[in-house]
């Protein structure tokens, strides 16, 4: 049964505006009101009304006619939206327990405002929030309060100039001295600086920073998160031993300020080591519930799928955005028609199939003739780059969105069940295994969702044509503050090695010791009846079977089973042939040329103009450099009173809602 | 043999600094000198060099750290910049007809450096220049001159704000008026405003503008040019009646002033019709060497082949620089390594197979899952968007940009070819065959071009990680400034139409009535046994073989054919059912929901923030609308001087190269 406003509550969903998009309404099949109620509930709508109606009506967050923004003017706006975040205080802490997919819903409506300003709250209050919170202990819950009292303001520091992705390479140390019960914090040279860390690079006070954890006696302990306090509270200066600065200008989300730190034999408390996963005595005595480093560090990146799990709901909201655009732009935009004097909405032609065989014969053709024609003395290699833009523009898209929606939400609340058995101690085999099943999902989702939005985004741009190519219509600032969703959190390629690691693993029992396959969410039960999915044919007689999703699913299914029988396979066999395993998954070859082929197409370092593409090959320096060529740098913000002085009062505003 | 440098001339590909690429250079299968000599030549790489030296050793072209430059000073650069390369006089009109190839390297170069530049450069010489050369007759050359004296800056006005491709649906109306022997130039709306043209926002003193002539009988011949001077040459102000400003910030190529312009009974002289394909006379008749509109309009049209060409060489000058930035970060960026100690350049992870069957598995694992599970109302028309990405990442796109720069300075020789057959009169069936082969060529060609290279530098900023997302790095200037190649100069879609039209016509002439098929270039010849191709089957026996180019060949060459036979009978089919041409090509589906579907998700305006995307749907007034709320809008530029007073000395610089 369809779901129905209560009564006097059609304000929810006021009617639209009349104008050219009347005809399509008229012709819908459904109700869009009910879908609305359907898929989101009048509760989550009802507060995502609340949040959209207090930005709208407070001059702090105007939009300001052709975004003519500074970089420091934009990132103060940033911090004081930020702040007045916390005077609307939309969510208090005990909803975010109570209801934690409003937290989600905060976040994607903040985002759909800017990212900027999602990001720099999000970043404060649930990274660096829920580092301290779930990483530390009962001595640290101090900060908590001081976070959401924003008395500090926080920053998450693990990445490093030299080292992202591999997180147990990361050089900064924590030598600790018993003596004066003290950790000392230290960068052994620029490459080892705390980098990309959003919200230090002019505003965190402090950051839960990760070193490796020395001891007295020589041993290292691994990678250990400790917190620091960067910045002095009144004046926002640099504390001593800290060098700490703005990484400059990136292709979005500029209104943050994504920093870097080097520290120079800091001294920090041994209360500051965030000590859930391992601890230091005064004496100096290492401590931890877990029986090795890499158990302990397993223990600790299990949160990473929080990340993921958020980064797939950001970049669905960055895909509804853009195809909401694009569609409407479409629908309205006339171009050609069947006379000379009746032309036709855009849309009309976008969901056309012919048309696309017509343009792949062409698209085809010129490839023919370049393979025929090219002197080129690689052209063996070329591999084919069809568009696939070219089968349909913006359905998929729109449909995409609403089929990632689902998976995102979905997938948000297999986590809070995972997070709640691990709040209640839940120590079963399930527990784990859900663990390990959502890390696999969140790991594959999170490419999925972010290169199908950004794809989506750069094809809705196209799709409105020169109006896409203009500023105002953002389709550009969704597709910058989109893209890095697919590299940050993990580059898309090495998190889809993580779920593929799990699927393998799981067939590798299959086959070894005849193991049933499993999972407590059934995602990868299939796998089980592996050898008789892959003996299915495609039998499909009418296009209309095609509609059917069960076809889709097994076709899907044959897909998974194919590659990875195929993946098994092959590593069996290089292992056989004596190749180790790291060596197995890297067979190079095709590739010792590629330097000299870009020298020969490379123009003139100047001309070229890239600190990382430099003839020279020195990344690090020629990085570090141009980063400190920048003007202010090192210097604080000229808003600083702004968090030292005028401090929010929480809630202060909510009246107003 | 291989080419080699005269002696003394080594200068001129100088050795790299040594340093982490040298490993890579040592063990590379041949000198990157002798290649660079093979496909540029001494001569151009000599004509390169000079262009690179001049812009480097000039303070007015320094590169400024952190690039945080304000869109006036941006803009006032940029003509700054303009006018020094009038100054250098790189090329003479004279060198320009001797060495056309030239002209495409002099823009290329500049694009390397800036492609505001160089579209600023081209628009005002080439495009504004090159109209007004072979649309108008003797009593226009004086504009030439001009125009290289940089006494007047021009602009081409042909799309408006409600019309761009549909070029025939152009709404500005010039009608005639023998009394006063002048043209009175008319917008009847703001939709009919000229909209995007480069170069009007701020600087432009004349347009080329496209017009409908009317004549005083009331008949109307359709489009043609009338040059129309816009700003007044002392004082860079509007000229009476002339309503023209800037349309704002753009997503890239912000150095570059695209503008407006609404002309209200603006009063031209009868001389300023460009008479070339249709001329006046002063009494009021009408005269054309064609017989009727649409004729003369191809006529005219047919020049646009070159706009095609030279867009497919900026966009592959795009790629090259996205794939030197990324080979030379992913050779010098270590990460992960066989043991914990040694880490290992991530080029060579990229150019791995395995790993992207296992990561294909699992981003399919997580598309079956999400159909599965998926509760969306449209889950059935969801299609698979599984990223091409993971096959290999860098290196295809390296070949590319190989081969695509090979594709496009043969079809620029072959325009070249074309060019000087017009101009020596050349009216035979072989000339007019090479026309139409060149422009489905060109039109195949900008789309592939400009969608590999987008693809590829989105790929590279991917594969440098969180550094790619620097703007410092570049990767984001370049994807900003090739996107508009996607969809400028005829849409991609629009374009492959065109090229499909030309094939199928092809076809449907051998099909009715057995004519061979045969073309100049012979691009289409294997066409003619497409019976024959369709019936040959794929028997590769070895990996080996399928590294022979002849076989990607054959399987383009299958593939074309196909295609084409599938369109062909699809419309003969419907044209049999009844429906006409123009609904046989847009037979319409699953769309009638798509505006309610977005009605759903969108968020209300004021966070959607798109004045195409607003929930009203008045596409035209949203967007005018915007444009005008901004600052500046109509005014002249601040720097107005350095036109009016600040002449440059053609060629005043040119001895210091």
């Amino acid at each position: 049964m369809a779901p129905t406003l209560k009564g006097g509550d059609a304000a929810l969903l006021p009617e639209f505006p009349r104008g050219p998009l009347d005809s399509y309404r008229a012709r819908a099949s459904f109700s869009w009101k009910e879908l609305a109620l359907f898929t989101e509930g009048e509760d989550m709508l009802r507060f995502k009304k609340t949040i959209f109606s207090a930005l709208e009506n407070d001059p702090l967050f105007a939009r300001s006619p052709g975004a003519h923004l500074s970089l420091e003017k934009y990132r103060e706006l940033s911090f004081l939206r930020c702040k007045r975040i916390f005077e609307y205080d939309f969510l208090s802490a005990g909803d975010m327990f109570e209801s934690p997919l409003k937290v989600s819903t905060l976040i994607q409506c903040l985002g759909m405002y800017d990212w900027s300003l999602a990001a720099k709250y999000v970043l404060h209050t649930l990274i660096f929030g829920s580092a301290v919170f779930s990483s530390g202990s009962e001595r640290h819950f101090t900060y908590i309060q001081k976070i959401f009292s924003m008395e500090i303001f926080g920053c998450f520091a693990l990445t490093e100039l030299s080292h992202g992705s591999n997180t147990k390479a990361i050089r900064t140390t924590a030598h600790y001295n018993p003596a004066t019960e003290e950790f000392i914090i230290h960068s052994p040279d620029f490459e080892a600086a705390k980098f990309w860390v959003g919200n230090m690079g002019k505003t965190a006070t402090h950051a839960v920073v990760f070193a490796q954890l020395h001891m007295p006696g020589g041993q290292c302990h691994g990678l250990h998160p400790f917190i620091i306090q960067i910045r002095d509270l009144k004046t926002l200066l640099p504390m001593p031993g800290v060098m700490v600065g703005d990484i400059g200008k990136k292709l979005g989300q500029n209104g943050l300020d994504n920093g870097f730190a080097v520290f120079h034999k800091v001294r920090v408390p041994r209360h500051n080591l965030l000590n859930r996963m391992g601890d230091v005595t005064p004496e100096g005595t290492y401590v931890s519930p877990f029986k090795d480093a890499r158990q302990r560090f397993g223990a600790s990146l299990g949160s990473l799928s929080w990340g993921r799990v958020v980064i797939m709901a950001m970049a669905v909201t960055n895909l509804k955005l853009a195809v909401s655009i694009a569609a409407r732009f479409s629908a309205t935009r006339r171009q050609f028609g069947p006379t000379e004097d009746e032309e036709i909405p855009v849309l009309e032609y976008q969901t056309q199939t012919e048309s696309c065989s017509v343009a792949q014969a062409g698209v085809q053709w010129a490839q023919s003739w370049l393979t025929a024609t090219s002197a080129s003395p690689v052209q063996a290699i070329l591999v084919s780059q069809t568009p696939e833009l070219l089968q349909w523009r913006l359905l998929p898209y729109l449909a995409a969105a609403y089929a990632l929606d689902h998976f995102s939400t979905s997938l948000f609340l297999d986590m809070v069940e995972l997070q709640r058995g691990l709040a209640a101690g839940d120590r079963s085999a399930r527990q784990a295994e859900l663990g390990r099943e959502i890390h696999a999902l969140a790991s594959a989702g999170k490419p999925l969702a972010s290169w199908t939005a950004q794809q989506g985004i750069q094809e809705c741009r196209e799709a409105c044509g020169g109006h896409g190519y203009l500023a105002m219509n953002r389709l550009g600032v969704l597709r910058d503050d989109n893209d890095p969703n697919c590299t940050y959190e993990g580059d898309n390629n090495v998190l889809l090695q993580q779920t593929s690691n799990y699927l393998l693993g799981l067939l590798a029992l299959r086959v070894r010791d005849g193991a049933r396959i499993r999972s407590p969410l059934k995602s990868v039960d299939f796998l089980d009846s592996y050898p008789s999915i892959l003996d299915q044919r495609f039998e499909v007689s009418s296009v209309a079977d095609c509609l059917d999703s069960a076809v889709a699913l097994a076709a899907y299914k044959w897909l998974v089973c194919y590659l990875l029988r195929e993946t098994h396979e092959k590593l069996n066999q290089e292992k056989r042939s004596g190749s180790g395993d790291f060596e197995a998954r890297n067979n190079c070859q095709l590739k010792d040329d590629a330097v000299a082929l870009v020298d020969v197409i490379a123009p003139p370092d100047f001309v070229l103009d890239s600190p990382i593409g430099r003839a020279d090959g020195e990344l690090y320096k020629n990085l570090w450099g141009a980063i400190l060529q920048d003007s202010q740098v090192l210097e604080r913000a000229s808003w600083w009173p702004e968090f030292s002085v005028n401090k929010p009062v929480i809630g202060s505003v909510k009246s107003k809602l």
